[in-house]
């Protein structure tokens, strides 16, 4: 009998290649499939509810596949793990309806960027935080960010060669949040298009930094052309924090599996 | 004129072997050095407030030399960290009078050691907590804890090749804090034997596991003898976080200078 599995995997991603399966190239969605055929002897396609961009972190990113193995859920879960380095693990695993689809039934995601906005770097954030050295007015880039809630044309907000055929989308939140040096920008949207939250972090700095008015994050919105919006962020900041499915097909913390 | 200079160093331990120089090995110490010698061409001896453990963190370790260099602290500062590895900088830097000791003259040091306490691995704590699997009870260590404060002889808590002449030292704070999988032990002292916070955490986790009552700990410090402490708890959830000096040497954030 065919199940549905879902899978959450968290990831440091310094030394991935992103999600996406490339020759050669070391990948999430690579890893995992070769430590699942080394376990159950099959190898599905595993679906990501994103395509991270490499670099980029993920706190729990959920993997959705299709198997005929009848191991149980925690054999799943240790099982990978005991297979997987230690920047890669399933934290989570549960067993899911045939119809659940991974991107459709997510009814939000939140991304989390982390600035790191000192002049002297930060070697034990260096992985995960871009470290910006020009003093950020955080409150000047909250302010600005809520230009974006709401339901907008995103054109200036992606990569050129994202493939989106829809550039609408709906954010639901953003929060400047300042900890001493570390300034963490937290986004809550829908779904995002490509280098979205990387170019959206990118125009706050050129607000927090002085060089653009708060006014600014509302025209380059209106300009609808990439070119109106500010640099791309780097990737390292960027951790895919949570996608929220409701009810959640998790039934508590992995511990218990 | 002979100038007395203070570094503040912050480093993630994982990459290096620990703070003293050794032939061939990269240590915290020898990359220190070399980088002061691209910089002023010389080669002081340098002096921490203590020798970490290979793979052990600092969140700031400071470092005594004497140099004849003119070089103001501002440019001490951004020529090392233009010369050091991403894992390795300096976070402030002061001169000191003539007198100042980097090691007598402080007044405690506070290490904080992490546990990720669950079944799955945490990939994004993997460099920085001990994976503990079964479930700790914080609030019987933090009581345990409590058997260390004040000042007493640690016998019981320190490596087999430990040098120190005098095995008596002063405990003036633990606190053990759940923040939901993650478990930390805070742990402040005058000074601290070779392991010493490293074998405190390990006989904490003795009793957090129920394997030793609360009272073990108390047993553990009164019987003076290694064995009768816990096992040594590795030492990548160690962070050296602070040394604290009366008055502060340092001005104020390394992003003024």
């Amino acid at each position: 009998m065919t199940r549905q599995i879902l899978l959450l995997v968290q990831f440091d991603g310094t030394d991935f290649h992103g999600w996406q399966q490339q020759d050669g190239l070391r990948t999430v969605q690579s890893s995992l499939s070769k430590a699942f055929y080394v376990l159950a002897k099959e190898q599905p396609t595993l679906r990501a509810s994103s395509r991270t961009d490499a670099g980029v972190h993920a706190q729990g990113l959920p993997v959705l596949f299709k198997t005929e193995t009848q191991i149980p859920l925690r054999g799943i879960l240790r099982g990978l793990n005991t297979h997987l380095a230690t920047d890669l693990a399933v934290v989570d695993v549960a067993e899911v309806d045939p119809e659940f689809h991974v991107r459709q039934n997510a009814g939000g995601k939140i991304y989390r960027y982390t600035i790191w906005n000192d002049r002297p770097r930060s070697p034990l954030l260096a992985r995960y935080a871009w470290n910006f050295r020009i003093p950020l007015d955080n409150e000047a880039m909250q302010e600005a960010a809520q230009a974006w809630i709401g339901e907008h044309d995103f054109s200036s907000f992606r990569a050129a060669d994202c493939q989106s055929k829809s550039t609408i989308r709906r954010i639901t939140a953003v929060n400047v949040e300042r900890h001493d040096h570390r300034v963490e920008v937290i986004v809550q949207g829908n779904a995002f298009l490509q280098h979205m939250v990387r170019i959206m972090v990118g125009t706050l700095v050129e607000v927090g930094r002085g060089f653009k008015p708060v006014e600014w994050t509302k025209e380059a919105l209106l300009a609808q052309s990439r070119p109106s919006a500010g640099p791309t962020a780097p990737p390292h900041g960027l951790c895919l924090e949570k996608v929220i499915y409701e009810p959640s097909p998790f039934g508590g913390d992995g511990s218990q599996k």
